[in-house]
């Protein structure tokens, strides 16, 4: 099949670009000798979780019990579930822990770890503040951190944190910086456990940013990370990567145009690229999505399902490049988000489509 | 079951709220005298667009060619499909035609005439730009019109518009003016094909704002609404209703603290509430959501799995009152993006939930 076989909007996912943006990650890691626990929410994919875990141990990362679910199904039993467990959902954990599944939970307060305590023979994970970004322990907190273990007892396994704040870095030095930061909470936390007479095996880390420019990991045991595996623009703005690497795109057909405000009109609006504006910020606004092979032309507006590409300067448009019916690729923003509003990936090299890979959603 | 238990995200659904968003909209129009024709792409739900199409003639509107499938294999066969039409989307939508649908197809364009015409038995409308914020032909564009309608003959069956610029109407009056610019750019489009020769008979427009505010509709014959039937933030910004109108929301639940940053840590990220920032430009800024019955806690932040709900002004949270594992209700910007994000509603009367209504995603 063709690309031009196929309807639109349609999610793509070109391989070689996925292929080596994992050989990148897989190096970066390796030559700190650390464990790569790739995480899965990114692609919600077994093929795609198969390319980004060959090589490492089977471990996982997840954000939901679904995904934990649907991955032990296809035989992943090391999972990590990364987010504070809500107490309603401490039964189904417990099915997988039932099914063999080794599901590690986070807490990051006495109260949660007190849900969790017992509940079942969980391996649990203290989540680190590192950055102030979100969740976690301050890892200074000597009281909270020794007060939660405490509960925990012999559920205890370790430290966990992600620095989310690297999304706000630009550059390798800043990113490194960052990468600095994370490691360096997490190591200290673990350490004031041990010294409390805890053990505390598991020094878990990870953001694509951090991951790809950290100049030591020392005493880290684990790292963590999703996004890499399609890279974004959101990653293309912060140095991460070039918008040359981003593997996936929605292709969406021409089916308009408003010649006088400069506009080409597509069928993929947010209901196909997602809302996410994570470039919003960012030296470069990329608005809803670059348009592939080019520099200027993004979506500048998103409706469900239409959007309206224009020159980000302003300029005119060749509309005779764009008649009714041309194809375009847009870029993500955000890959996690935009994949999320589709419901398979079509595998492309070039303009061969290869494969359509089922991705799931939900919870 | 009650709320309590459910597990967490969960789309939640509440009955009373919607049918009186049905009640009042369905006076609106009535009062009219025109057809109702309500857009299914907000609920992408049969029990939802069941209670919209109530009394009215059965036929709706749809955004994707999925939509259009699911809908006429739960009995629409009167279906308008509202998006400029991709030439690879045709084939498909003529088998539709095959299975005796009654699928009207838009154009803009003598271009996308071109495509359309004699491709198969669709009856067609001219989309009108009334209002300058996306597709259409200028209403006064006399060569235009009556060149699209030459290429489409007998397949032309009128005009349609939607008066989306009043997204960025507030109040009455404001809102009055819009959808009197809406009625009137259809209307002055319609009388320069028949002053041409052609007939029209559809005079269709249609945005939620418009159709509650306007004072008038004559030459109009059909309203074209959707996001009436659930209401949102964003429509409680432009004074089209009241928050406490809004019937759906996302509950979730608390998993963390951070106590020194006045922070509620939720169960509910983008992934569940969508990354619509539909309030941001809006004099009030609900962030990722309003906390159903609070006033100023919003979800300030959204990663894919995580909310932070904090005081708007910044001041100091009773955390007694949102202990691990309380649940919360999180009322949406815009409810299309939020229940997007979902693959059903629990339908909820208080604090009982009496039943799951599936809906769809995809194209």
């Amino acid at each position: 099949m063709r690309l031009a076989d196929l309807e639109t909007p349609a999610l793509l996912l070109d391989r070689a670009r996925m292929d080596a943006n994992i050989a990148r990650m897989n190096a970066a890691v390796a030559r700190h000798g650390v464990m790569l626990r790739p995480h899965v929410k990114t692609g919600k994919c077994v093929e795609v979780a198969a390319a980004m875990a060959a090589g490492w141990s089977g471990a996982i990362t997840v954000s939901t019990l679904k995904e934990a679910e649907q991955f032990l199904t296809a035989g992943y039993l090391d999972i990590l579930y990364a987010v504070g467990i809500a107490p309603n959902k401490l039964g189904r954990a417990a099915d997988l822990v039932a099914r063999e599944a080794a599901l590690t939970l986070i807490v990051d307060s006495v109260d949660a770890a007190c849900e969790v305590a017992g509940f079942a023979d969980f391996p649990v994970l203290i989540e680190i503040d590192s950055d102030g970004h979100r969740a976690g322990v301050a890892p200074g907190d000597s009281a909270t951190l020794t007060a939660i273990a405490d509960m925990l007892g012999d559920q205890l396994r370790g430290v966990i944190t992600h620095g989310g704040g690297s999304y706000g870095c630009t550059g390798a030095d800043q990113l490194a910086a960052h990468a600095e930061l994370e490691r360096s909470g997490a190591v200290h936390a673990a350490e004031t456990l041990r010294s409390a007479g805890f053990p505390c095996p598991v020094v878990s880390v990870g953001s694509t940013p951090t991951a790809l420019f950290a100049r030591d990991l020392t005493g880290v045991t684990e790292v963590r990370v999703g996004v890499y595996v399609f890279q974004d623009l959101v990653m293309a703005g912060l140095g991460v990567c070039e918008t040359a690497d981003v593997a996936v795109s929605v292709l969406a057909s021409v089916i308009g145009h408003q010649a006088e405000r400069g506009w080409v009109i597509i069928d993929a609006g947010w209901m196909a690229l997602s809302r996410d504006r994570g470039t919003q910020g960012q030296a470069i606004d990329q608005g809803y999505g670059l348009v592939q092979g080019e520099n200027d032309l993004i979506v500048v507006s998103a409706n469900q399902e239409h959007g309206i590409i224009a020159d980000r300067h302003g300029r005119p448009i060749d509309f005779a490049r764009f008649p009714i019916g041309a194809v375009l690729r847009i870029l993500p923003n955000h890959a996690c988000a935009t994949a999320a509003q589709h419901d398979r990936y079509h595998v492309v090299h070039g303009d061969t489509v290869s494969a359509a890979w089922p991705r799931f959603g939900g919870w």
